[in-house]
């Protein structure tokens, strides 16, 4: 049974620590920050930094979450592949948030697209449980397929 | 093995899948509100609804964490069924809270009795895997049945 | 099936519950600072609460994922040991930041050596998973033995 589990999850092992370091790397950016300079323009930056940092986290559980239900209930690879993405997406956000001045457009929200591809995995893979416990009829193939090239379209900028 | 997964955990990927539409609702308001109004009261209403996502999004791993465990450690139906009542419950609070001018009083802790319920399961249910590990003794039926008569309790007000 | 699943977890289950009692028991100390005293040093103390609630809270999803992932791709009674390690410390932080002035060294993270060591966990778990799967040498028992060892090392101060 271990070695049937891992099979269906050590990619999104793979990714969810992918994005473990990188929030070690964000943490660790902010706490430089904040003890690094102390007078100047420091809670300007410090600020920004920590707004960056909070954005990012609150979002984190819910990318988990939609993430490992996607993995789980359809197939691993494109639900891993668009978390990769995500986390290109949230460091892009992070490095270009400290750029801007601007606090009044913080967007809270980055990365809809996927986490919507996210979802939309997880509620196709809820569907065909109940078509195939209810119905006997099995799309699970074609739909790992479909998912598959779908996903490619998320590099689309 | 695929199906007997699924069986035991699509309840929960529903509830699951809610709770980040419901995320992502409060997210967007948060960013309505950032960016609609520059001047005028913007900061105290900003405030107030930035305040009430945070501490939404402060307990959503806590709840996700207690969902999973109780569903996976006992039955998943219950611990479903408690999950929604705990969507309703921070769909209520996130809605009252913007009305609320005093910030003195931001209750912290919404929903204890649903945590505390599902606490409640997980615990059954690791006594209950003991039992049957060291005493072979199995009361997983009965403790099911009673669990969901019990979660009906959650819908008093 | 189940009786597998759960031997392989229940320990993990167990540290999460307490992690969730911890949590709710931080909760309440900010709100109990919240509502307790109006006006004197109030948001002084309550701003220091809430700061220590907030940093403990950003790396609680993290700390989740890295220690479900290094119990379920290794084994988890080192990982839950770690895990309960990590709860004390977190214990010791938030107590210790309550009696700290200075606001400009928050220690925004905390038992890194023990995240460190999950992450490494989880690593070493799918490298030994790939192994067994492509080169088809196991080298789980030792590993999980090893593991062991090297966990009471983190009772190191």
């Amino acid at each position: 049974m271990y070695v049937a589990v891992m099979d269906n999850i050590f990619l999104l092992v793979l990714v969810t620590l992918l994005s473990v370091v990188q929030n070690v790397f964000f943490a660790l950016k902010v706490e430089k920050e904040c003890t690094g300079q102390h007078s100047k323009n420091h809670s300007e930056a410090f600020e920004r930094l920590s707004c960056a940092n909070r954005n990012c986290m609150d979002t984190y559980p819910t990318f988990l979450a939609v993430l490992w239900c996607a993995g789980i209930c359809l197939s691993q690879a494109p639900a891993a592949f668009a978390g990769i993405i995500y986390l290109v997406v949230r460091q892009k956000y992070f490095v270009g948030y400290l750029g801007q001045t601007c606090q009044s457009t913080p967007g809270f929200l980055f990365g809809k697209r996927i986490l919507f591809f996210l979802s939309l995995m997880c509620v196709v893979g809820i569907i065909n449980h109940l078509m195939l416990t209810y119905g006997g009829s099995d799309y699970k193939e074609y739909i790992q397929t479909i998912t598959k090239i779908v996903s490619t379209l998320l590099l689309l900028p």
